[in-house]
């Protein structure tokens, strides 16, 4: 009935995973049967020992926010995880949201905290530095190149920029949208030699693709990288296939490299950290 | 990631027990710790292969109306039981109702059908019922003795009534309850022979216990089974102690016993299989 699994077997005719005792969080989307959160983020509560659990919430868009208003009334609902399309909207259902969120304009989890009080944050981003932070690759001073500003590129983009690399070398077949990721990621750091430009794996120390280009069955790299150096660390936000052409082409060139599945769990374990900051208060 | 447990263990970075596809049940109470269901029916799915589960919700009287409208919007939401104190406030919830909640005025489950409907039933009885007909124990032409005719008694006795016991015999601390009950068991059967007084053992076949008297340090029984004959077939509601003096006696004295889980398992049976009778079609 707790995360002890290792006491002994209930009854057959009771599971060890849910009980009346069970704080439930929620991702919320539209469609839903796609989302990875439920046994990602139940794993990583179930490994903390926390009897928890997130199950998916599907609502469409004309019920979002007469639903979401009354989700956050039922008392052992605890916190919400949001998705397309709701990462915007979802702004609006927090009290107050971190800074990662405030320059996005958007949140990827809201919390309860006492005296009713609900808080967000934006963690995709934070999933990646996370990610650097276990492999040990320091960001601070670095020379990165960012390839997509969509929107996990901005995510990726600001948490980056958070963590004081040297330069960021921005690029997006939307001119407009990397120049719009610049403005933002100056306001974080103005300290940050920020540029747009066509991607680049010379000058550089993190290489860094945020775009779809090599996703699925999409032979393509998103950059030429047969002329890259060895001390160039490569990552790639794609988890589908696992490697990417990209990773598998960089380890191939000597490159270190870090995994689309690293930053969601990065990004997993943020999300249970932030969750587990406060203590809950149902009013 | 569905029914099947069998399959090979999935990555220690995700459990197997809910995923985006899983379909979401709720109990809905206040207070909610307390509630079995969450274990049992989520069992009982499992059982069965339903890739489903079923988490507490707590909601408090004052939010219950608006909440529970909108929790009917949330798309792989599928059906809902309700404990105290909501099993009368629930039925309007309900577009239609079975006979057996109609009679009680008051439901326990309320399952989404095709074409956004909810239909809404009440199974503590009919669990006692299914309890019996697993145990092969003939109810139709029996006389029945039914001590308790609160919540539990009259829904058990409303569910014995169905199936055409010869007589019931009624008693309940508060004799207008049990003729109330009476009442309301003669527009189910009216061919039954239903009649309130005192409990006795002798001059039937089943002796039903629906009151609380014997439940958890209570030493009492809440009939003198000592001149009980051991053709009579003895059914305790209470959970807690198991057995109850009243079957660990009944025993003694060579009668057959139903226990109170048996009801329990019978009643979750019923109500996933009342989840499972109509294609769900959300709106």
């Amino acid at each position: 009935m707790t995360g002890d699994r290792s006491a002994s077997a209930p009854p057959s005719d009771e599971v060890d995973f849910v009980s009346g005792r069970t704080r439930v969080y929620g991702i919320v989307g539209d469609p839903i049967e796609q989302v990875r959160s439920p046994e990602m983020i139940t794993a990583e509560f179930v490994r903390r020992g926390i009897d928890a659990l997130m199950i998916p919430v599907h609502v469409r868009p004309a019920d979002f926010d007469a639903c979401l208003a009354q989700l956050k009334r039922v008392q052992n609902l605890d916190g919400l995880v949001f998705t397309i399309p709701y990462k915007r909207t979802a702004v609006a259902l927090a009290d107050d949201i971190g800074d990662h969120a405030r320059t996005i304009g958007a949140i990827n989890a809201l919390a309860r905290r006492p005296r009713g009080r609900w808080v967000g944050d934006i963690f995709d981003g934070m999933g990646c530095v996370e990610a650097f932070r276990r492999r040990g690759y320091a960001i601070r001073g670095q020379r990165l190149m960012l390839i997509g500003a969509g929107g996990a590129g901005a995510a990726i983009g600001i948490a980056m920029a958070h963590e004081h690399p040297r330069s960021m070398r921005l690029f997006d077949i939307d001119p407009q949208r990397a120049a719009d990721l610049a403005v933002s990621i100056r306001t974080v750091d103005a300290s940050i030699d920020v540029n747009v430009g066509e991607p680049v794996t010379t000058g550089i120390d993190i290489l860094l693709n945020a775009s779809p280009v090599g996703m699925l069955t999409d032979p393509r790299t998103p950059v030429d990288i047969s002329a890259i150096e060895p001390q160039v660390i490569v990552f790639d936000a794609i988890v589908k296939p696992e490697p990417t052409k990209l990773l598998s082409l960089a380890q191939t060139r000597g490159c270190r490299t870090v995994f689309g599945r690293e930053m969601m769990r990065g990004q997993i374990s943020k999300i249970v950290d932030f969750f587990s900051a406060g203590a809950t208060d149902a009013v």
